[in-house]
């Protein structure tokens, strides 16, 4: 049997031969009941809720692989999919060069003093050098909640910036790019000494409010906080109340609990933070990048129903 | 005959031990005409114009070299110091780590789209991420002014970034951590059609206004500007003029032709430049940093009058 892939990610005109070279069949949601029954579908390009539930509810699904182009998969239903033996792979790795340039463009502003630098410029104050010296990478501990694909290539940068690195993953596994790595159930010193801290941590049960005032409770005073992860991995109430009373000096926030974050928000309004809205993972040429990152995988599972790389463990969420 | 070493710079006190050891002899200028008679200071050691032109005046000195605690010796009397046949060495390359890493933030800052971020973040807007994909490093072309130890550095940050690094020197001959290098007498469209040019250069009769009207003229259409080297490099009229127009559409300015900037600068209200008041260069820990580099080049001096690195042939200025 030959494969119908329903793209619900759009694929450029120019390179859907890439995949019916490979004898795959692609459609688009508008093809839907016309050329080809819902239930027909074999493989999914991209996740949307509506079709994509009504998919896993059709009678006599053949949906047999959906491929996320995001890293994240939560919003995807996980207990579903692994009762329907549904395999599932991300995208993770495509946003990491983005989401790490990213991070070290939070972190030199803060560490080279640009926030100052800003605030400066609007009163036209030249502030002496001798009052303005900024920091250097390698002044800073650093320690990275998430050691995959995103968190390596924040790890390898801070390297060749001078930076010491300290991944935290789930079993304390040493991760090429670390100078050392600690277990997520046994948090020490190296973590609430740390200057800066960065969540890369995908969100899951154990990862929802993990950054709560207990957390921030327990440093001694952190620099700078950096959420290129997902927003409800943080209590936003209590990261507010570190920031007021200093424990957190200065925050970079790309994801939020809300999306779009509300106009209300005390973030807006806080000096000691940057604000980006939920774009530092996004690609140009995304398309392209996507399926280059797909087509591997597809190959293989066309081959024999494995994949090279980015299956998700539906029991863990990642 | 034991040397002299005036220390306009302070020496750590805990650290002046390192040079009796080797049998030098420390004086401060306050020791000056009591403990020392000017004509016998044979080391000079940091360079202040006042007492520093007062002993190349005196009669029967023994200087005989000179230490610049900055990378730019302009502001030394070369063509005196050549015909006295005194010694010059400067300190370049204390300050390369720091200020590269200040390039790397100005860099990402635009790239990254942190501007556009704290414009919005004043208005409390969450642009829609589709209309706000930043860049990345690889996708633009960086042009380097000067390959000297800065420089070097600022491209191998790049490089780890992904970026494509074409460096200018005066014969273009290749240097470590540049793609391609260009010389300066033979500049072409890699120059012209480059997004990023980050100027090193030391300030020399030929580097004054190098950068002015006709310069900017020629470029097709600048992202960035990037001046960590001398303020007198650039014609700061021509300069704004090309920001105005477009062809420069951001600049990040750490030098100036007068410093303090005057408060009447276009510079000041312009939206698309950052402004860092001659700081990037700083360094923490200066006076140990600076003692470190020194005391190579003072074994090696003592030994055969010669230096280990960063002699200045004077007829040159670097």
């Amino acid at each position: 049997m030959s494969e119908n892939l329903l793209a619900m990610s759009p694929i450029n005109a120019d390179q859907v031969h890439l995949l019916t070279d490979l004898n795959v069949n692609v459609v688009t949601p508008q093809d839907l009941n016309k050329t080809l029954a819902p239930a027909d579908v074999t493989i999914l390009y991209g996740w949307k809720p509506d079709i994509g539930n009504q998919l896993l509810n059709t009678t006599n699904s053949k949906l047999k692989w959906i491929h996320s182009i995001t890293a994240g998969v939560d919003s995807l239903p996980l207990a579903t999919l692994a009762q329907k033996n549904i395999l599932l792979t991300n995208a993770s790795g495509i946003h990491a060069t983005a989401i790490s340039q990213s991070v070290i463009a939070y972190i030199l502003h803060f560490v080279r003093s640009l926030d100052v630098a800003g605030k400066n410029k609007q009163e036209k104050y030249w502030q002496p050098a001798t009052e303005a010296v900024p920091s250097t990478i390698s002044d800073f501990q650093y320690v990275v909640f998430g050691t995959g694909h995103i968190g390596q290539q924040i790890g390898r940068l801070l390297q060749a910036l001078g930076g010491h690195t300290i991944g935290v993953n789930t079993s304390g596994h040493p991760v090429e790019y670390f100078d050392e790595t600690v277990a997520l159930n046994q948090l020490d010193d190296r973590v609430w000494k740390a200057d800066v801290i960065i969540n890369v941590l995908p969100l899951t049960d154990e990862t929802h409010h993990f950054y709560n005032a207990d957390f921030f409770n327990q440093l001694k005073s952190l620099f700078l906080f950096v959420n290129v992860g997902r927003g409800p991995s943080v209590d936003s109430e209590a990261l507010i109340n570190s920031l007021n009373d200093g424990t957190v000096r200065h925050a970079a926030l790309d994801v939020f609990e809300t999306e779009p974050l509300a106009q209300t928000s005390p973030f807006w309004e806080m000096d000691n933070v940057v604000i980006t809205p939920h774009n530092t993972g996004l690609v140009r040429h995304f398309k392209k990048a996507q399926l280059e990152l797909f087509l591997p995988n597809l190959k293989q599972f066309l081959l024999d129903k494995t994949f090279k790389y980015n299956q998700i463990d539906l029991s863990k969420g990642y």
